[in-house]
């Protein structure tokens, strides 16, 4: 069962995480979506505040993929597993777009791919994540 | 340059995302260390509040790989990719335990494996970092 | 240093085990290449003989990875990590070809996307590669 | 149903492509492997001879997981996919060592680490594998 945007956005901010954050969906069609996360001070990762964590990026990434997969089934679905790769650092004061698309829906699994930019169209991030289709 | 375990929680706790996780290192030696994060009802993945969401999990164990670096560089370092296998969901009302220890030390890469088990000992997630040493 | 598609053809051949394997560069540009396996029977992976090998598949999608990087920096590169996502077992009787990219190009770093299909265009295997680039 | 010794090598030599390589099996308990490879000239990776090709060694660990849940499934799984990293180059003369480790053994889903070194125990390559159960 397909979910609508208005859907999707529910689901999305129904996870108190995601609502901690202030995610976004941007944009959703079939097998992809966009989300938008505005810049906080306190998703910074080090004393110096020079760069934003990487564990925020990689969260970014897996939730994108698990929308991705929820706009075709109705419902988010577990992660597996997840290979991130940095790219670059992400800059202070800058939002964050994650994008997400399915690249293969199998019966039981299921793969997409994300990538985390900032509000420059920076790369920072790119990332490939197993979900459990049920 | 090694730091000793005080060096290591100033470094730990002058991380903006840190200090709002609450993250406390409990355990150190050169190649590895143990952190600690309470939990915390705004971690959960989901509007049922089923689960604590998996974006935390990775982002101990990097953390954490990250950390057994610095016992040994004096300083944390770049990740250059992680890769993640979830292995079961995080229980609501459990505190969170990321251990990770040195696999490799390269002249410029550098592996870490890691592994996030709640607070009876249930393995979550085991993660394997490479990080740029410099 | 970039190569021209002669000199990336010598080099790929100088690998005993590409020349035990048949592997050929069938197309080459800047970022880019394409390689061709023809298919043998001693290549499958099972006593029933009904699917090929998923290593051979990996290994051609860590040789095009690698060979990407060959056209930009004349020769070829250390494989520093590589995830590979099996999605389609390979059918006996088909030859396999390798496509890969650079999808970034570090100063130290590189990272290549390459995908493996038979010569029905159905894909078995995406990969993603870590390059030392020296 | 377990397998015992025999049986996993007789399911081993099965495989054209293991046939090809002289694969054999020389440890086996519930969960665990050691497979041992034959060092050959033509597995080579380039023109100077002067180090085995990466995909022999993320082959090998991919098979030992594999036979890890053959020790106890009876029958050997597809792989979903894989995380390799290389450590060192294998050097021209020695032999190659496997050793797999069921790391998870879910109900549809499982994880194996591997460890490929060479007959002076130097860790060439470990690799995180993930099976289908079925």
């Amino acid at each position: 069962m397909a979910l609508g945007r208005d859907e999707l956005r529910r689901l999305l901010k129904g996870g108190p995480l995601h609502e901690l954050l202030g995610l976004e969906l941007t944009e959703a069609e079939p097998g992809g979506v966009r989300l938008w996360a505005p810049y906080r001070d306190d998703l910074l990762a080090d004393e110096r505040r020079s760069y934003v964590h990487g564990g925020v990026l990689a969260l970014l990434a897996d939730v994108a993929g698990d929308f991705a997969f929820a706009t075709l089934l109705g419902a988010t679905v577990p992660t597996v597993d997840m290979r991130v790769d940095y790219l670059r650092g992400g800059r202070p004061g800058h939002d964050l777009i994650a994008t997400a698309t399915v690249v293969r829906r199998g019966r039981r699994l299921g793969v997409a791919d994300a990538v985390v930019a900032d509000d420059t169209d920076r790369e920072l991030v790119v990332a490939r994540c197993l979900y459990s289709l049920g």
